[in-house]
């Protein structure tokens, strides 16, 4: 059993790096917030008798010797960077978590056969860079370092200007620490596990996702003197895009949900009719098939929407992450410590990305949830109680020694 | 006859004051492309042998004695300040347009028997800060000089530190300068003129403005893991009530007209259903009845809007300004001067809100209007032709003549 109450104390000693007034916190990836967490992170790996390493793209990797250092380490964790408006779970708990499994294991005494890495991932919220998951999409190859250094935030910082900015562009190539496997541990960030009563999710899949920049041209004209119906309004366009994605989501439910997060008029005034707007779309899926028709069913709404109302939309697909159907033998193992340590569970599939879902493609991975409050995410508000908490924890530890080996 | 050349040069000149690549300017009120305009506008007033004073609001007033000073003189003139991405004419023409008259009597040698004041207001856009035409609406006494020069701006910067930062806080009160009447020349901003062939629109009427500022507070949420029918979704709920005020005006069109010009959301965020909103609302119509049923149908629609999203809308009205109808003896005046000069014209009403507008409210005021390409104003796109811009300020100086006597 791992350490209830020092887990909790390490999850809120961490939120005030970026803590906010209403209980949350702000810690963009590689912001000063993020490099005070990533500082404590390191000591605290360090104490407790990690090697740590820091890769090119500021992964941070803390490697537990094994028994057999010719076996790859199990690896666990998740991410330590928050949404502006974040809470203090997300993520945080996996990566937490994944140290005090060490913790635990050196004050038992406990030597693994096989190693163990905990990693704190960069950016894996890709609020501040595109995509989500960026640093574990490098280390499984989707993308290379190099495109990933050169991504910028909406200030034109990039992603290396940010690491060096912060001292966290690590002397590690990006993939220098293979992996066996990779457990993490998580909060639902749905409604479903306190819904009914189970304290442990066992994921076994995870929901697809489709990202996409949109540009509205319309055109600026004074909002007094132009009659309605000579109008090429931007923000009438994106109302209209609004619904319809929301329309089409629902359409293709309960298995789909489609967001606009970010839309910015350009040089707006009360008395202009917005000319151009800048947006993002995000539409998910657990069904590949379902991903396609979103995508289709978008473009021939936004197509028409554009066409009568005589502006111009252009929308870019930036990002496409395919549904993630997690590794059977460590879904099982997942099931099998909560079972042994007499949790409730249910299979579950996960609606955000993960860090877990990139790892997947190139190793055995899974993830093990726990329930949040109301199944509130990306919002200061964002709660789990501290037997959840612990108890996932728990769950993570057992599967992690069943793999690993004793 | 003014010089046609001579008022075309000064308004390119002054246009570098904020010109952009497009070929529009941006010059918000009070900003230092603004200063570098009020201290041309000045030193050319001064030229003219006009005596300039600046009032506590930053307006700039240039007096040309007349035969009797014991006559109110004739105020004319307009704005120097612009949309953020404005045209070259809106305002300046007027403002310019007075200046040329001015020019054109001193080298005609004529003296009025009354006084002519030429009038540069501030901020008549209302861009930077609402009201639009705030310092004419304080001069009449629609708000106190304090309240105008606590207004802020997006930033926090108020009216009187603006002022200070361009030293254009005057040392006279505000109404210091009284008044007669005022004409003031404008492009029409709106497609009537050119489409039918008219030079010369003789201003009757103006519609009155609704300005409210809004607010909607949904539910920050994970744009992955929260199904569609929980969210309570700001930008949603935004695109509902964009549609509902174009549907509205166009319903009570073509006597309306509805303009969200500006929406802001909270910690915008690719991953996260959007949770606050601020935005704003402008609502026009020539017919006092009709806004009172826009306003309505408004609140109405919003708050079945608010009510089946379950999320809160606010709204406050900031400005409300009736519906003009400008003096029959100074209409006729600028009626017969474009007769008398040959010019065709026909009566029109304002789309947009000028500073004649508030002046009527306690004197005789008219406007001439010229016509602009396309109807296109509020853009940098904004056009005129010299041969207009020269017909619309020799209306104005004969309609000046025939008020002030020569
Ligand atoms: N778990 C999580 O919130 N990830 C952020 C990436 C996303 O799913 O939008
Ligand atoms: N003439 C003009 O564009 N005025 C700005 C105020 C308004 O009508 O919105």
């Amino acid at each position: 059993q791992i350490d209830s109450a020092r887990l909790w104390g390490s999850i809120h000693e961490t939120a005030q790096f970026g803590g906010t007034a209403k209980g949350g916190v702000r810690r963009l990836t590689l912001s000063s917030e993020d490099k005070q967490v990533r500082d404590w992170f390191r000591k605290a790996c360090e104490n407790a008798g990690l090697e740590v390493h820091v890769d090119a793209l500021g992964s941070q990797f803390g490697l537990r010797k094994g028994r057999d250092m010719s076996k790859l380490p199990v690896g666990i964790g998740s991410h330590l960077d928050t949404q502006p408006t974040g809470g203090k779970y997300d993520g945080i708990l996996g990566t937490l978590g994944a140290l005090e499994v060490i913790r635990t294991l050196n004050d038992a005494g406990i030597e693994t056969e096989a190693p163990i890495c905990i990693v704190n991932w960069t950016n894996e919220e890709g609020s501040r860079f595109a995509p989500a998951m960026m640093a574990s999409a490098a280390y499984v190859g989707d993308f290379t370092t190099d495109d990933i250094l050169s991504r910028k935030d909406i200030d034109g910082t990039t992603v290396g200007q940010a690491l060096d900015s912060i001292g966290y562009r690590g002397d590690k190539p990006v993939g220098f620490q293979k992996l066996g496997c990779f457990v993490e541990l998580h909060i639902e960030q749905g409604p479903i596990l306190e819904a009914e009563g189970k304290t442990i999710g066992v994921v076994d899949s995870g929901q697809g996702v489709l990202w996409y920049d949109g540009k509205i041209s319309g055109f600026e004209s004074h909002a007094g003197s132009t009659p309605m119906p000579l109008r090429r309004d931007a923000l009438a366009t994106l109302s209209e895009i609004v619904l319809a994605m929301e329309a089409i989501a629902k359409k293709h439910g309960p298995n789909a949900v489609g967001t606009i997060g970010e839309a910015v008029i350009a040089n707006p005034s009360r008395n202009v009719i917005p000319g151009e707007i800048a947006f993002t779309m995000d539409c998910r899926s657990a069904d590949g098939a379902v991903m396609d028709a979103l995508d289709r069913d978008l473009r021939t709404a936004i197509a028409e929407i554009a066409a009568r109302r005589k502006v111009d939309v252009k929308i870019d697909l930036v990002w496409r992450k395919p549904p993630t159907h997690f590794d059977p033998k460590l879904i099982a193992a997942v099931e099998n410590a909560a079972k042994t340590l007499g949790y409730s569970s249910r299979r579950i599939t996960s609606g955000a990305g993960h860090d877990a879902c990139n790892l997947n493609t190139i190793m055995p991975a899974a993830m093990v949830f726990v329930p949040c409050k109301d199944g509130i995410s990306h919002n200061e508000l964002e709660d789990a109680t501290q037997g959840d908490c612990a108890a996932g924890t728990n769950v993570l530890m057992h599967t992690v020694l069943a793999i690993a080996g004793v």
